[in-house]
């Protein structure tokens, strides 16, 4: 029995922008190789994706010449991670996997693909959660968030936490992580007035500030009557600096990103660093990935929590098909998601409960 | 019996440098009030100045707007710490002072002083420590090293440890503590040849750079080949800049000074923040007043490290008396001295053996 796949090609580098044309843009769709669904290799899991998830990175991937990563070449497919299901198992694997089994896959951007087990790694549903909650929640988005509050930030009872980039998909995690820590007062810094909206009305945040208003650091100063106790930082700049000069005595300042950094020729550092003396701030970066022992632990506190309904997720699932993936792209650099953004490849009626 | 006693008294603020003379400067010296020594009141003592301290601090409590501490008043005696001896002891402290004790006193710039029990703190002086030790590496200049080493920079054996002001009084402590803790490879930065040979053939610092070199920034490199586990700051900006620049992975630190900024309208942050994300950098302000309690035990430590000569003091005093103070301050901004800065007021082979 074969498969008929679909592939999104990247053909064309982009000089500006990506071109979200299918047929003759930066990626082009290909119907191609037929997979024999009773025939795969011993050693690979033949999977179904579901969802695919669009990461902040991508467009870096595409031309970046001195990156973490290798570019994705020209006349490949496209490189991504996405939520899938195993449709057949090699006879060498059937120890490993079930016909059934979620996987995060290493899979790009196609329909199926056959993979080996080191990218098709089997993911654990808890009850209450989601197989798409492993790309966000429960995926290296929540366990970012995880680590730099539990391990770098520590709220405590009583303090005031800011989340700068706190409607992406870490900040809104790392935010309500703050609450369920006891913490007094959360404030988000959001870039429009919807996400503001979102973060105090469905998250929980106390405040929300959006950082395009002309008067934010004003708004920041009453949002902040007893200063900064911890700051989770995923943007740098001048939103930093606006922070430093709120921390409060022992303030923890918890660097995890700095997005308004990284396409600026001349990094700005915080004019208010003298704070970190008078204040005796903390200033701490850190990488998930060196938490990767504790991932187990982690996880299980963060579908805990989910379950409970003391994290709430936020998705935000783009309809149409894998040839919708160009255009979310573009849609993702401009700032219209709130939440983890991801495209749904397989439609969610016949999607988790399709025959397999 | 009576004692003649002579005072610096603060005159006329100054608009930009301090003018030395002590006849129409910014200090006047005035032959005053005579002090009866056998008529001490019953809650002071009466104690004979051996050593004024001079702090960087100085200038900015003369003019300083909005400083930690209130500007010293215009027509009363320039503020300053000192070592001094017991002459007196008023009726109700006989239990806490003997005639003879050497103390810490916040006597001001004169030669005797009346003063309560908080402004006359005993001092011992261990086996092989001399009185004026209380004003540097055993007291509050020691300590600051002490806790900034030992609390927040915590060198390893193997690791490379950069000190910047590294001639200063804290610095060269400070450098000092991370070799007793078994630090490979110990870099001291500072303001002049002199100073650098200094710290290398006196100190035992592994390398020290003059940051006056052009190419100082090459030398730090060269200096640095493991890169930098743990940076000791006194003086922040573009040497801050320079040393997060070559930051290891989990290097820590320490926000101890920042004497380039002091007097800079515009302070500038150091560009190279990335770093601490990619190389996780824990950077972290403090104030030595945060370890009051853990002062004893530390100054335990710092005595026998000196007695053992693994601390090696460098004090730097003036002879010429009381009078010689205004012009010595002026000679410490222009960086004359290597340690601690003091001026002997009393004459040091009748001070310290001087009858009571």
């Amino acid at each position: 029995m074969t498969l008929t796949n679909r592939q999104l090609i990247y053909v064309k580098a982009p000089t500006a922008a990506i071109d979200p044309s299918v047929t003759s843009g930066t990626f082009n769709l290909k119907t191609t190789t037929t997979i024999d669904r009773n025939n795969v290799p011993s050693d690979k899991v033949l999977v179904r994706i579901h969802y695919l998830a669009l990461e902040p990175a991508m467009r870096q991937w595409l031309t970046a010449k001195r990156s973490y990563i290798a570019p994705v070449k020209i006349g490949s497919i496209m490189r991504g991670q996405s939520i899938a299901q195993v449709l057949s198992v090699g006879s060498s694997l059937t120890s490993q996997y079930q016909v059934g089994d979620w996987v995060i896959a290493y899979s790009g951007w196609q329909e199926y693909a056959v993979l080996g087990a080191k990218e098709a790694q089997k993911i654990s549903v808890p009850e209450g959660c989601k197989p798409t909650d492993a790309m966000s929640v429960l995926g290296m988005t929540g366990l970012t968030a995880y680590f730099g509050m539990m391990d770098v930030g520590k709220p405590k009872a009583g303090d005031t936490v800011v989340v700068s980039g706190a409607a992406g998909a870490t900040g809104m995690v790392a935010g309500q992580i703050a609450k369920i820590q006891g913490a007094k007062r959360v404030v988000g810094i959001a870039g429009s007035k919807d996400k503001c909206e979102f973060l105090v009305r469905e998250l929980g945040f106390d405040v929300a500030i959006n950082y395009k208003d002309e008067d934010w650091k004003k708004q920041l100063k009453e949002a902040t009557p007893e200063y900064i106790d911890v700051y989770f930082d995923n943007v740098g700049g001048d939103i930093l600096d606006a922070c430093l000069g709120r921390a409060a005595q022992f303030a923890r300042f918890v660097i995890c990103g700095a997005i308004s950094q990284y396409n600026v020729a001349k990094p700005k550092g915080p004019a208010n660093i003298m704070q970190v003396i008078s204040q005796r701030v903390k200033m701490q970066g850190y990488i998930v990935f060196d938490y990767a022992k504790q991932y187990p632990d982690a996880l299980q506190d963060l579908a805990k929590w989910l379950t409970q309904g003391k994290i709430k997720r936020k998705e935000h699932i783009v309809k149409g098909g894998l040839e919708s993936a160009p255009k979310s792209l573009v849609d993702l650099y401009n700032g219209v998601n709130t939440g983890k953004m991801m495209v749904e490849v397989v439609p969610a009626e016949e999607g988790i409960r399709a025959k397999l």
